[in-house]
């Protein structure tokens, strides 16, 4: 259900309704769009009588939403989400709503050395976020699980010296608090996107949340599991395709970049691609970043590392940063076809 | 790595060879047989030489072991695993090593009266372990989500009233302790199959544990996820096909039996299947059922409502008693064919 | 559209009605049946008004058929379609209709002799139908393509030696009077699901035809292959499971055993399994033919080779004579307990 | 194995080579190259010894080929292999070696006007290449399946109003002389993919080829399948991604870009994307175009129809003429970004 409010309405007004939302036995979720406000109720089963508002003058009115998932579709917010990630000395990035984000960097940090020189590469050529992972969720046991606690103090560092903001993965609610402390974005990996405790606390967080698609998602489902982090309040939701998993195995997944014109059309949230993922090998990255352009997808995320061949993990799938400096140029060229901004 | 002892060898003579894999810097793995002992090594890096366990006479041979999951495999430990549970009443349970399994109950608790009469129900026609979900991992947020702590406690009342051990899943490291106090048996969904925490977490448990495949993992992410669970000591691990996720969507999942065969080959663990989830229709249940024990599988679990037409979940794949206990002596007729007791 | 006759409807009768579908424009497709005779009609666009058949006072009623395809479907015919395959010397096969039949044979015919061994093994297990290919449609247009013509020859006299009904594959319509004159059964292959040119000729021919499920195939999809067969008159049609694929790759194919108690419940036609094919592994097949009996499957198709090992295709998913003997006595246990006649 | 000459070898020492080569029982095929000239070699078993070849001066090398298939390996033949197809009226058509093709058409021809109506307009906004289908496979014999004979009639006359070549669906290998009379390239759909009558068919064709990649065909089959019609002689073949069959169905196939830079590093045959049957709705194909042209394909296959909402088959996917006139100048400007010609 879907309250929608007239031009105009004060905070006050808005207060009201979402008192009575609540009075009602519903959450109230308020959403801003630039024209006017309009306000989601979730808890409800089945249709509200529109009556029930009447005596609300501000009350435009009170529509059904046709969708399972609510607070993320674009029946109840019809604009773009934007999501803006501040940095240091100035650097900032804004991720939908006409600005393309490049965000890059290791797969997982592995120590200072090699942390500094992917992000001294990656800002220099022009990325507008830092990635890396200090915990690693790996298929096997015995793979090399992430400098944890460490990991995330070397990119603390890393933001400082670059004044990117950083994007760093979060595998379990307990860690919640720490990984808050030093990423300007939370990342939750294809394997949790179901993961629903972790994607509550991810949910009452401050920080942004990067959701990566299941390797099994429908889009229905990528979409609900966005629609639990934002019905615990928090709205700043960006989703990332990452591959799906599918007969074909000469790639690592299998891109399902034909989906993301209607994600988009469904969701006022922005949709990254990662080709690294989506591949599983260097040689293709370039390419499918610039599909990802001409897509007029919200961003890429792409792996660099300053020696692929000595990565701890995903050596495969990175670029180097020669590879990546080279890539971003025609990124932009593109992007100026499509009219993005990057 | 694996080092096989010679038969006879006494537990001083086993725990001084755990010390020496200790010294080395690894993990030693004691994997009782019914002839000699096997002692499993993790963390280490390549293979290790025989020659370091030259004073040891006990050391029948040290081989390496060809499979990325080590702690699983039958060429770590040949036999079967069994796992026994016991309720109360003298009523217990034992899956694997030729034993067939019948689980069986609701998809969630969601009363007294629900439970009781499907325990009673399940129990009465010869179900061995009673299942149902306190804590439910829902796709979307605004479906029932389990009556939690107080359905923990209806099972434990109908484990009282039946003596059937209970399994339940749990979600969430965090409730640990609290699902291990009733429950016999803890169930990893198929959401949280590579869920790295959880497994940890059950991994460090008292109580054996059923792994549900994910819907996206081959057998081999399978026996990598549970190979977390050993790795951190619980060997008490029962495997459970539910479905795959394919292009097919006349059923709610792809139900596969094929690989059940090469599972067993390739580990010792004993392997459920669960034609409910599997197919999403309680029509095509008892035909999977008896399958299933054709296969020779060790056992399946089964949903069982009162009143599926009023189900707060999985309503159209559960069977009514009356199915159920209609089911049961062709499960145990077939079981004789092949050679498994039920 | 469907026009059920009432019981005791003379043959004059039901062409007086076939004549009034043909005058409006529409193929009438008679359907016998135990208790009474149905017309299916295909061609018309829409519902038809019952009140065309107001002038036929043999017409009981005319109703609307509810899925895309007609004349495979339980609403059209709800009885079992039963094929009966005569061979020599007293030999004959039954599909259908609570028998449950055993294909078995080499994937390839390769040579007299090994056709010959394999034949006369098959029979003396006790199989009902042997298979063998002479036209063999390879991924590779390097692998072996059949002895075609010669290969045809061999399985006639594998039949009179015999007395076994032969099924045996077309891969081109252009080959259809010389494989019909040696085979009891037309086999179409999963490549060749959807190769409507091919599917028409099998539909114009006089023998019975196996219809393979292809590997991308929906069950609706297989359903619609069926029917363009049957709308060309062949009314004899088994449909084959043999796998899918899926993204597991630890089997040949994934074999898909759920789909088929749904299958029965919509179509009137036999459903055999092909485990060979399902599973690519000869030590899975025992298994899994056994749980395709217990399932209620209505037969099972096995590849057997004197010499698994020297076999020019699919050595590795076929029985040898002995383990195919082995196999035999469980599927007749498990066809009793399920009420099945093997 | 490949038979590589020395630059300047003449033809008669080419043909020398290949007599040697069926000499040795063997099929020759000479592969031109802009410096020099390879011959592969099919129909042997294992590796040749390059002794066999000592006594021709001008082999340069005799080397293996390390994939299953030959004829199409980068291995065999580094340079792309480009297509030239030529209408009238001066308009011809060049696909692959850095030409960007845009095909399009109506899925179906369904009548003069719609035909004529849906040529002039793709002619006037740019487009290379006709596309129009005469023979329909279709999934139900119920679906209207093709004007036929009478369709590729209006082929030839919009060929001859617009100048544009043709591009036009063989679904049956007895229909190869009609339809080679009247098309400029066969394409052999999705279906068909493995069906191998048909692919030799078209390899003994002089017509270019364009093979739609299977639902559930791996690269590496549809790398085999368009060895099917290299073996028989026809080497101006266009592989063609459509989409694979995937869990996902909010599109109605998966556009499988991910797997172009890869397929383009094994083989020299032209790439082409078809993003109407990639994605279904038309409201994703310029998007996906788009994406097409930045990832360095090698052509678009595109449906326009001048009424989508009365198309006889795929409506949903077709662009209106206007949509697509304002598509063509945005492929053209990526183009130039990434060094393509349109």
């Amino acid at each position: 259900m879907l309250v929608v409010l007239k031009q105009g309405a004060t905070q006050a007004e808005i207060d009201a309704v979402c008192d009575r939302i609540r009075e009602l036995g519903f959450e109230p979720h308020p959403m801003p769009g630039s024209m006017r406000v309009a306000i989601g109720i979730t808890g409800n089963q089945g249709p509200l009588d529109p009556a029930l508002f009447a005596r609300y003058p501000q009350v435009a009115e009170a529509v059904p939403v046709s969708k399972a998932w609510k607070l993320v579709s674009r029946e109840v917010k019809s604009e773009d989400t934007v999501i803006e990630l501040a940095g240091e000395q100035g650097r900032a990035a804004r991720v939908g709503g006409g600005s393309f984000a490049v965000l890059a960097g290791p797969c997982a940090v592995e120590s200072r050395e090699q942390l500094m020189a992917a992000a001294e590469a990656v800002s220099r050529a022009g990325a507008h976020v830092l990635r890396g992972g200090a915990f690693k969720p790996r298929t096997s046991p015995y793979s090399f699980q992430g400098l944890k606690g460490g990991g995330l103090e070397l990119l603390a560092e890393a933001r400082r010296a670059t004044g990117l903001p950083v994007v760093t993965e979060i595998v379990d609610p307990r860690d919640l608090e720490q990984v808050e402390r030093h990423a300007d974005m939370l990342q939750v990996g294809a394997r949790n996107m179901q993961n629903f405790a972790l994607l509550e606390a991810v949910g009452s967080s401050s920080k942004p949340v990067l959701l990566k698609r299941g390797m099994s998602a429908r889009v229905d489902d990528l979409l609900m599991a966005a629609e639990y982090i934002c019905k615990n309040g928090n709205y700043r939701v960006a989703l990332c395709e990452r591959g799906i998993r599918t007969f074909e195995t000469i790639t690592r997944n299998t891109l399902d970049l034909g989906s993301v014109p209607t994600i988009q059309r469904l969701t006022h949230l922005p949709v990254i691609i990662d080709p690294s993922h989506g591949t599983g090998d260097h040689a293709s990255v370039p390419a499918l970043a610039r599909a990802a352009v001409a897509l007029g997808a919200d961003g890429v995320m792409i792996e660099v590392h300053p020696n692929p061949a000595e990565a701890l993990s995903d050596g495969p799938q990175s670029l180097t940063p020669a590879s990546f400096e080279k890539l971003m140029p025609s990124l932009r060229a593109i992007a100026e076809v499509v009219g993005l901004s990057i």
